[in-house]
């Protein structure tokens, strides 16, 4: 059996470790022995992951590693474990580009497939098809978004990852296309209504979430848009306005402060998601263009909840799987490309796609899936 | 000609020390050097007046004291004053209630008029003056609010006075009267649209402005509120809610801070008014019950706004004014009466309140007076 270290025991990395239990030997590394405690059926060890020389010495003794830091360390961890010339699978959304990472992958010999979430993540599969299937990809909108069902004033939101990701989402400039050409825009702007099925009307705005796809595809219309109950992107723009969000720091009576971290302290108590509270995962694809001849729109619609059996939130769910299913194929062989991939690229290997959309399906998480020719 | 002395030289304390000269030789005292330089024919001194044995030094040299300081400092310097033996004006919205001081003020034989701005303040003397005209007054509404002229998202709104004491007033619990009860509610709360003529519409929300009136009046209905544009409330009480208000040290990162001192140091240069920015000064008091057996409604209404030739804010104009034409009457014995006394007091002399209203139209500061029977 081979052995998996799934580095980061957070909810999205114990979901895939209990994911891959029984098709590997998985260990969990984690700083925080409070989350690894939580983990069952895995073996766990507490390790300080912030330095790279720790993960280098952690993943030497597996076959494939799965990436599930938070942010900030996304980018070095990967680093490290590609020089440890170990295959990876990764879902933190790291500001830096993975594909940097690409030569050394290749010189090391290890595939690599990032960014392997729901969005980014299972969108770039869609996406990716999507250009493949129609003559002429028009336009693509992916709007993705993870909320409590219960809402609750002021913000109706909590953070079902860490909130350190959502406020970075929320101020990382959001690259989309325009007219074919990439457009540098705010994060937070451009809000629009949106009504989702069983869910209501949520507020789409503009995050940084296309990116690898800028690059894979060539639709002359793409952006990527976070969903929450409406209001709540008007009042994440007010504290950025105030310079609630800055990380440089002030003097406040005489101590150097980030007003970010303030911010942060205040807010993590209050969108922290209460034990087993209930809380949905939306995934909303559209792509529209030309196919046999004819105008057609595609939708994939992910509606996803909180599941009481296995207390796993949607998101770790909608997360989770996504990487779980991936480490398969990597770890089999059934794609196997020395270098750093987006999801679209062992998308485009057939079968896989559909592999992956029956693995999700298998585990309870389903899109609905719709063609309509455009009038 | 008697010497006065002007504790503070902010944009209202400058307002009264100009307003004084001529008919007193006037001295402001403050620590800060720059606000001191633009008082023009007064006497200026630099001292900390945080220091109450330097306020007693300061104003042993002169016949009258006017405290024109920031709310935290207000209770211990009008003390201070007090024990020095010095007849007083004083402006400063502080938390404590002067009245404790009355005794000492008997004791000392010194006349000491509290509250003497625009609201608390004129609005006390409309407010004592209705409720001894109708043979009942059965409600009391006083709104009253500094606002730019010019709107600005996200707040649009610029504090005309130190922005540490609207934090005091978003945030300090308000006593308002209901059913002849004294009841407690939060600060900002109860939000309700008014239309004031040549201004537009904007919100009113409980604060703690009824003060003195509480225990001088007998009328069941009673509520002090602040006009700002419509929507700042909501963004304050987020901002609270948030706990971006609290005075509660928290650890972060290592260090110790008060999430309002650094809510502080980010709004002070947003909420700046430029140098001849133009602003307005709202006070809407009304006032209903049965006179002369009818049933009628009173109502003052004020709108001021920026000077131009003077250079003068609206809010320094009808805060200092009062504070300066009551200086007077103290200094000349109009009003003299040891102890601490609310701005009804004076106003319940026969001839202040017209001489008062009077003195204010000279100033340019114009109240538009009704009274309507209800129907």
């Amino acid at each position: 059996m081979k052995r998996a270290i799934v580095l980061g025991a957070g909810m999205v990395g114990k979901t895939i470790a209990e994911d891959l239990t029984g098709d590997f030997e998985v260990t969990v590394a984690d700083v925080r022995e409070d989350a690894l405690s939580r983990v069952r059926g895995a073996e766990t060890v507490c390790r300080d992951l912030s330095s790279p020389d720790e993960v280098k010495r952690v993943v030497a003794s597996h076959d494939i590693v799965i990436g599930a830091l938070s942010s900030h360390l996304g980018y070095q961890t990967l680093r490290a474990v590609v020089e440890a010339g170990k295959p990876c699978c990764d879902i933190s959304f790291m500001e830096q580009d993975p594909e940097d990472l690409s030569d050394l992958a290749k010189e090391r010999d290890v595939t690599v497939v990032m960014d392997c979430g729901v969005s980014p993540g299972i969108s770039n599969l869609f996406a990716g098809w999507a250009a493949v299937q129609m003559e002429t990809c028009e336009r693509l909108s992916i709007m993705v978004g993870g909320i409590p069902e219960v809402r609750t004033w002021p913000f109706e939101y909590k953070a079902p990852y860490s909130p350190m990701d959502v406020f970075e989402i929320y101020t990382r400039p959001a690259r989309i296309v325009r007219e074919a050409e990439v457009v540098v825009v705010e994060a937070l702007s451009d809000p629009e209504l949106v009504d989702i099925e069983g869910v209501g009307t949520l507020e789409a705005f503009n995050t940084d979430g296309l990116r690898s796809l800028i690059r894979t595809l060539d639709v002359p219309e793409m952006a990527e848009k976070t969903l929450r109950y409406p209001g709540h992107a008007e009042l994440m723009r007010v504290f950025r306005e105030t310079g609630l969000f800055s990380t440089e720091k002030i003097s406040v009576e005489g101590v150097e402060i980030s007003p970010l971290s303030l911010t942060a302290a205040l807010l993590l108590p209050k969108w922290k998601l209460e034990e087993g509270e209930p809380e949905i995962t939306v995934l909303d694809l559209v792509a529209e263009g030309v196919e046999g001849g004819e105008r057609v729109r595609h939708r994939w619609l992910l509606v996803d909840r909180y599941d009481d059996a296995s207390q796993t939130t949607s998101m770790a769910r909608s997360t989770g799987f996504p990487a779980a299913i991936m480490t398969r194929m990597i770890a089999d062989g059934r794609f196997a490309s020395p270098g750093v991939h987006p999801p679209e690229v062992p998308g485009a290997v057939p079968g896989l796609l559909d592999e992956m959309v029956d693995g999700l399906h298998a585990r309870g998480v389903r899109f609905e899936r719709r063609r309509d020719v455009i009038p």
